[in-house]
Formats: structure tokens, C-alpha cells, sequence
């Protein structure tokens, strides 16, 4: 969603009424961010298309923390990540938004309630490469999840989640040998939008790579949570 | 998007505001649509995530089809899709939204122009399997695209494409052997939410699949454009 960019409608009234939404959206993302940081819960926004590998992702991720971690799980419909998260002994809250493309801080905050601190929170955005980059949730950090089999051109074509990313899994790399992937130009655009987020080719079905996405994430933790 | 969903900012007036984007949109949109009809082009909206194959699809279908056609291909940024187009000889016109998360009726119609009859006219939406499925484009269908390596969980997630969709192209099943991806799971949860919709297994890559998904192309744009 970019309402700026609807040229349909009355558009100076569409865009000062969407202003007034994304400004007290804002304000209230900073406010569940100060919270948390108080709490010393260090928050991730996991975003990425639809099937890219988020829920996996974060299975595995939890997993190789062995630190307090919470997972707040967004999805139109359904409660199937939950459950899957759950079934591993990951404490997960679903969230359903009944149609709306992307979470808001409001939303996440009172999914999160409060009753956790020196940890880990991680917040599972709409599967959707487009609208989740443009609302900050109360995050620390953006987590993108990308993947071999999406095609090498995401980067040039969706630039805004790329552009926003603090750190890139560029999953499902046990298929590499199966997809025409290139990795250069992956890259490439990346690295125009992005100079610094690190990039971290995993597969989250085996688990490889997955170790050092973790290690990362656990010393951005400690600049946040100590 | 889904604006009624959007609880933040002033509700009501938010509220207000986006139906009467959306019913001005449903209005052009309609009138489209009957130009269209009236110079006999049939006119596909084609809709799916990021990466499920929808510019690999519609170079296999335009080459099988056998008739005229011309396509418009919708992207935030990059013209790296209308190009592939371009160099396999398919006419294609680029949309760029600069941001926005779909395709109105508006800019649609003013990248079709005019000077074209007696033909398909494919429109590849923004790569996004949630906001493209609330607004009509002038389409006489919409061609859903899937793929395996998504997971079979995307109709239980995504409903409305799933349930709007005429017919599904279920995409990459060349990878089907290396990704675990439950077909029966996939399939009730589309028939939960559309009964009737036929569902093609294919492979973009290989073109196994694609004859019979443009067989009904063909029989179904007979029923508009004769």
C-alpha cells in the first residue's frame, strides 16, 4: 500500500486522511518500540512474500537462540504457523487481520500484552513484499526473507523492503541447483538500495546457513538489550 | 489493502474516503470493460505473489495461443518484465506504480490506449497476493498463479485471490520433486473457496501443462469476443 501513489479517488483527501494514518502509526510504533526496549525485548519485523519461508525461518532461528524468544504470527486468515510453531515448543500469538495487507504497531502491541522481557520478539508481518515496508510495527530491526526460487530481480522490482532491511536470508538455497537463480544479479540490486544490511544464503529446510544469520542477530541484540 | 480493515487513524472518515475509491474504480473499471468487450479483446487480469511465474506464463500462453495479443505488465519499479516480453516478440507496455501495492482501472486503460481489437489482452498485476484481488481492472477474468514451491497452505492464507480467481495456474511443477508440497492440502483449500475454478498443473519452464490452460483461454474468450 502507498496511498500517496493512488491516483484514483479525491486524491488530496485520500492522502491527508492516509498521512494522519501512517503519522499516528508511527508515533504508536515508537512508543511499543521504547516499551520493549525497556523490557529488553529485542524486536524483529520478519517480512516477505507470500511462501518465501518466514514461519521456517523463524523455527530454525529460535531454535539455534536458546534465549527467551516470542513470535507474534500475522495472517490474513488461518492459524496454521501458530500451530506449527507451537507444535515445536515456540510460544507464538496469532494475529488475523481479516483482509488487511500488512500489521500495524496498534495490533502487534496488544498481541504482545507485556508479560515478557529480556528476550526475544519476533513479529511475523503479512506474506507481502510490497505494503509491510512502508509501517513500522515497534522493530528493532527488519528481517527480510527472500528466496532463490522468487527469481533474482525482487531487488529491482519491489526496491522498498530491500532498501528498508537491516539484515537479508536469502532462503531455500537447497534449490539452487534446481532454478535459474543468479546470484550476481541478485546482488547487484541489493547493494544498490542497500550498501550494509548483510545478506545470509540459507535454507531453512536444512538448516544451513542458519547459524550465522543467528549469530548476527544475537550481537544486534546485544547493542539494543545488553 | 482492505481500508475497512486499517483500524488505525480516524476510522470513519478513512473509511468513507476508500469506498469512494473503491466504487470510483469499480465505475471505470466497468466502463473498461465494455470498450474492451465492444472491440472484441478479451482482457485477462493476471494475478499472484512475487515470483510465481506470471511473465513466464504469459510468454508460453501468447506463444500457444494462436491470436493476436498484447500485454500489459504491471511493476512497482523496473522494466525488466515488459523487456522479456519485448525480446520473445510479445508487445508489452509497462506500468510502473512508483509504490502503489496494485493495478486500478484508471491507469490500466490509459496504458491500453485504444488502437487494438479482435484479441487477448493480458494485464500481469503487481506481484502481491492480497490487494490486486480487491480491484477490478477491466477484466473479463482474473488467471490466478500459484506455484509448489509456495506451499500449499497459500488458499487457507490468502483467500480472496483464491476465491476470485476464474481459473489457477499452479505454477513450477518441474520442481515438485524437490520441495514437500501437499496437492490435497493445496486443493480443498481452494475448493473451500471457489468450487468451480479449473486448476492447471504447470510448468512455466518446460511448457508441460500450459496447452490445456490455454485450450480454456480460448473456449472462454469465445464466450465474450466470439
Amino acid at each position: 500500500m502507498n496511498a500517496a501513489e493512488i491516483k484514483s479517488g479525491p486524491e488530496t483527501k485520500q492522502i491527508d486522511v492516509m498521512e494522519s494514518v501512517y503519522s499516528r502509526n508511527e508515533r504508536l510504533a515508537a512508543e511499543f518500540n521504547a516499551k520493549l526496549t525497556a523490557l529488553r525485548v529485542f524486536c524483529v519485523n520478519v517480512m516477505g512474500a507470500p511462501g518465501v519461508g518466514k514461519t521456517s525461518a523463524l523455527a530454525r532461528i529460535v531454535k539455534l537462540l536458546n534465549a527467551p524468544a516470542r513470535v507474534i504470527e500475522g495472517d490474513i486468515e488461518s492459524d496454521i504457523d501458530s500451530k506449527a510453531l507451537g507444535a515445536l515448543g515456540i510460544a507464538a500469538t496469532q494475529i488475523n487481520t481479516g483482509g488487511a495487507c500488512h500489521l500495524e504497531a496498534p495490533i502487534v502491541a496488544k498481541a504482545f500484552g507485556g508479560d515478557f522481557s529480556d528476550g526475544y520478539l519476533f513479529i511475523e508481518n503479512i506474506g507481502n513484499l510490497v505494503c509491510p515496508a512502508e509501517f513500522m510495527i515497534g522493530e528493532h530491526i527488519k528481517l527480510l526473507i527472500s528466496c532463490v526460487t522468487e527469481g533474482g530481480d525482487k531487488p529491482y522490482k519491489y526496491p522498498l523492503a530491500f532498501e528498508k532491511a537491516d539484515a537479508i536470508l536469502l532462503n531455500k538455497s537447497d534449490l539452487l541447483p534446481y532454478v535459474d537463480f543468479d546470484l550476481d544479479f541478485f546482488m547487484g540490486g541489493v547493494r544498490k538500495l542497500n550498501p550494509a544490511a548483510p545478506v545470509f544464503q540459507v535454507s531453512c529446510k536444512t538448516g544451513a546457513g542458519v547459524g550465522e544469520a543467528v549469530e548476527w542477530l544475537s550481537e544486534r541484540a546485544k547493542t539494543v538489550i545488553g
